[in-house]
């Protein structure tokens, strides 16, 4: 479903007086707000297709009603999304799940909610039906060639999806490791896996990026192939230019430096794209910003930090995306939160003054430094978030307005109160 | 399947002189092997229902062949691993998935393998099919009066069916809790729980025992309701002297000294149970002893000391289960390798010397502290645990007569490759 | 040295337009914000003595200048931040560090600048020149009963200096523990703590409280005798109703629940204490809030939500101190940031729209759950708590009057260069 | 001190006959007893100069007595260590704790007691007394270039200490890093430390090596500027062939998998030395072996399998020290245990069947593998150790002579109960 124009516009009316009145307030307090806004509103943030159902745990799942029955719903929601909060502009899609039949159709129907195909994600962590080999002992890393190979044909096929699409990039996300001491030859692993990661690369056009995604644990749980920014950064070096580290959030070891990791990946030219999450114990995949904001500002203030100091355009030059899964709530209103969170924190670290934080940092002026970003996360800007959106169209509240029309009711109806997505 | 017994014969007597060379050597450097070898003898462990299964995580499962496809399969199975180990001699139950439809002929069943009852696990973390109301928000803990009494009344069903099959004690897993901050409100949670367990209690026989499980995390990501010992001793305290609390190895937050919890639950009289695991990053469910045999000999370093204090029975003041997954192995090697893996840490804590540490303690001697338990940790106790499984008629090696008689390729031509064994 | 007043007021009179600006718009938005800032104008955060010096780790101390070298100077300083934010009206000693040779003197000093005392603290962790026994091996939980005696006397002597202070607490924080396996036998160690607290909690006036504080690890490395809030919540429920658990943020296992466990506490009528500051990776002892800001808004929340259902007074039925250690920073600045995130931290929480927030608990309602606490959290409250304080006669710039007086530059004149704190 | 020779044989004579029972048992167990001796015979461990004395925490230090008052007396004690077990023939100095006023005279007095010099280590997370500029912001990462040039100076002084006395290596731990978000620009404090770490890598001889040790917090607990192997594995290939990473067990986040990361800087050709000690929190600094050692034995077994593969010599081909502290034990004593310990696993891993592993391994027997592995470290190879000790002229027991010889009350009557050694 979509929201008829003029409901957006009568849900903006009624609030735009108080709209005004904070942001009036705050462009006053601040340096350039129209300048803070225009980056706002070029700022776009990938929506996994897999988000926008029920997920789960391995001790169950808990569906709601009217989840996306085929890619077409799919878009349809992140069009839903992107109406209302002008900064979903993207998809990312993940093969198999979503094989599109006809792509000039879909790409038709994408570009019609205004959404352009972000990341590839490739599968070989689960079986599909059908499947000849499996990979319950890894893909990459198998032991076994045939696997390895037919990881690698998987990898390639998603290459050739995505390049009917018009995506220009390929994440890569192995669950290789194991489970146990013992089962695994690390080093023999580490060599099948980037041997099989250059012949993917081989495929890749000149225009692609190929993203190797790290992740300390899970679903192994003694050691992954792949199983932190050191590992991902040896295996995009020796992959070559096109290949690059992503981050996810929540994949690290308690208590990581997540910030440092970006500022550093972003010195060596191998920061390649970003998954936004939040957590608390492992990978959780909670909404954006829902247990630890100030570390989702600082890691934005390193981006912003690091992307300018190599002259890198914010929205085009990082792969944007969230991947979380929403066990509790109505996976559309978890993503709108989280791309609430996401460009507050955007926003937030906009406000930094780099010169006074440069300057505190040469004294060593830890109190000041400190003061400098503290004033920027305290600011309240979420009347700047919601001014860019409105100017670009969007709802002011996109929450209120997605419950005052009722939007999930009206999915049930369409779609049943049973479906269930593909995905997690 | 069951093994014949000349099978086990023949495998022993070809064993049979290097565990008489091995066994005579540590006899002769330890006190009282003979001792040690009777109370090898009495320790039984419970096999869960769920465990003979291929487990998986939220991102795929990789199912094996051959797994039990009702009840009666389940306790054959556990049979044959009480053949083969002599230590299995108890099943734990899991309702809705095994209730028997007729307790007498399973009670029969489990007695011809040698098998007893040990505690009954309610499940109230997933929606069965059915279900009148749904668990997604917790269930003793739920805001909803019905919710929480349709979760109390399935307790009481658990118990009924735990009389008919001579079990005496219930272990209440709740996955409670919340995802997000916000969602509960901590307090209300703690004491809508502490009504629902209450009138769980009330129709707990008298010679019942109630365990209260606690886990820090998973499948909630931000509370959990029954959330560490604390809890679960304040819960036991309100609930009375059948209360008692539920240790699961899985279930700390990183770098717990379990241990300590142990020695102090114990000290409290309220120690209940166990659920033998182990893990490196959260409750991964691993086999037991197979990431830290130190930690895990370390426990039972302090169960024995504070059961001894207490003048309990090792066998049977305590429900011993192991709680595992087995994702890339077969489920019965895993138990086999687990249930070994304890009795060697039981082996070596009955090595200690009491006496000796003791007296280092008193003189704040840490040097020999340290090498007391090191003494009884670096012996090679498993010559005396082979000769108690021998003594009491299983095999010497329990793995290798299980693999020579190629027991999972019978299972699967009897069963299927195909099969799913119900459970996590 | 102190500021005069007129300091203040010129500072004030050129920050007011500012100021007003702020507060009017805030005022407009919220609820009643002058009941707000009454209660911001009656929370007090004790200081503690030893926060007044720079702190270091076992690597080293980086000292800076013009450190208190005693306890008339101390008190000058807490004055002096008291004077800036009128937030911390009160110390907190450390005995034998603070012994005070003239009591009614420093009783009559410290009224004079308008602080009380708060919690006083005993020190068995560390041996003193002079010392008759050793705490190598632990105070109360010793196995020698001379050493019990003498930590037990010494507390005792603490009680008295804090009755001749006018303080009505006591703060107990245990180093003992052990750090390698089998060093203690932790039954004998827990019960000759109690004994010990038995002991001291019979010399407690009746309008006193114990403060049993825990802590995870640190300065013992495997296991701590009060270790975590069970454990401190078990003596306090054997020593009786003047015994309460003391909850430091940094004194956890990583990824604690801190606000459950501070819910529970006041669930259980047992939370006495505070103690106030930040950490990523253990007990870091950082600036209040410059590391998880909204863990420290979550705990207040819990703290208000707590207190207000047992009809608690905010200010004084609870200890509120900050335990920091500024390593790298001027410790009072350090302070003036601990506190003013303690204050922001506390209207933030007061925002907090409860009818709102327990109906969303009520119908299961996570994303609005959610939105009510971040509607709070993200509102800019700083104009608010400066408000508060410019009414009760403080700066409304704290730091920026702290550096355009030269404070420390006064100091170091007037004390030395080279003076050194005691304490930590 | 030194203990007469006869004393060791008296000690050894009476500790004959049971050794050789276990010794004659456990040759008839495993493959080529007689080449794992010559193994174990050939490996030296080294010792630092700064575990002689007792270490201690921020929170105190209680000091033993006899401690080593000068270099002299520390070769002294690491000679005394290496009479014992025949296992510490090297000694790992620290500067500016010992510099040598008389290289000529120092290495004569090592060489006497059959020692070499290890690594050779820099100090610049300390302000030695009359340093012109302070460490307090950082050493090589500072803001200030003169501060950098003098750390840079230290570091070429230290090799120039170490030429004279024969060492070959440098190990350079930075404590560099930072307490608060802000105060650091994490890329610019990169390549000052790059740039420095160039500038002394030039001063290195050709037969040197550079060892970049890591760590993940303390002192500074928001980032470090070596903080995982990651970071100084991007240092080290930089740098150019001479430089190597140096992993320290306790420098890690919770749940690393350290064995891993061994096996990926052995296929790197970059690793280079090793820290041992063992810790449950962070970098506790315990005896090895005393709380993980099936960790250790991990380890061990990928650092034979990654040097094997490269055809390194176990001994000499990477830096093996001790890095602990030793809070409640006698440091001689302790560091017995962990060369102990260090010599346990290593036997473990030499017995470790590679050519069944692999086979394992490449037919995914997760079960068989497991089983390998715990075959090595089940065995009990004490009697291995004990016998290669033996046989070079060791005591069978080194801890129980050094008792019964009293060697501690004899370093106190010669050196003092109040000494207290350079160091930690």
């Amino acid at each position: 479903m979509q929201i008829e124009k003029y409901k957006i516009a009568e849900h903006n009316d009624s609030l735009a007086p108080s709209l005004k009145r904070a942001y009036e307030f705050l462009a006053g307090e601040i340096n350039d707000a129209e300048s803070i806004i225009r980056k706002l509103t070029d700022f776009q943030v990938a929506i996994p297709s897999w988000a926008l159902g029920t997920g789960g745990t391995r001790f169950g799942r808990f569906p709601g009603g009217g989840e996306p029955r085929n890619l077409e719903e799919k878009i349809e929601d992140i069009g839903l999304l992107h109406q209302l909060n002008q900064s979903s502009g993207a998809i990312s899609l993940h093969i198999p799940w979503d094989i599109p039949s006809n792509p000039s159709h879909i790409k038709a129907l994408a570009a019609q909610h205004g959404l352009r195909f972000d990341a590839m994600n490739s599968n070989t962590f689960q079986d599909q039906p059908g499947q000849a080999l499996s990979y319950k002992f890894g893909s990459l890393q198998n032991v076994n060639k045939a696997i390895r190979q037919q990881a690698i044909d998987h990898n390639i096929e998603v290459i050739r999806h995505g390049i009917e699409l018009g995506s220009e990039s390929l994440t890569v996300w192995l669950s290789d490791g194991s489970c146990f001491p013992g089962q695994l030859n690390f080093r023999h692993a580490f060599q099948n896996t980037l041997e099989g990661l250059q012949e993917i690369y081989k495929h890749l056009p000149d225009n692609w990026k190929m993203f190797v995604e790290y992740k300390a644990a899970e679903p192994n749980f003694y050691s992954t192939t792949v199983g932190d920014w050191g590992q991902s950064l040896l295996y995009a070096q020796k992959l070559g230019p096109k290949a690059y580290t992503l981050v996810d959030l929540g994949h690290h070891l308690p208590n990581a430096n997540i910030e440092q990791i970006v500022s550093l990946l972003l010195m060596e030219g191998k920061l390649g794209g970003f998954h936004f999450n939040d957590s608390k114990y492992g990978d959780d995949d909670l909404t954006v910003g829902c247990m630890k904001p100030y570390q989702l500002f600082l890691i934005f203030n390193e981006l912003i930090e690091g992307m300018d100091a190599r002259g890198m355009n914010h929205n085009t030059d990082l792969g944007w995306m969230i991947d979380a899964s929403h066990n509790v709530k109505d996976p559309l209103e978890d993503l709108l939160q989280s791309v609430e969170a996401i460009m507050i924190s955007y926003a937030q670290a906009l406000l930094v003054d780099r010169n006074k934080l440069l300057a505190a940092q040469q004294e060593n002026d830890v109190v000041t430094a400190q003061e400098v970003l503290q004033q920027a996360f305290r600011t309240d800007v979420r009347s700047l978030v919601a001014e860019a959106r409105r100017r670009a169209g969007g709802a002011i509240n996109p929450i209120a307005l997605y419950r005052s029309e009722k939007v999930r009711d009206h999915l049930i109806k369409e779609r049943g109160a049973k479906t269930m997505a593909t995905g997690l």
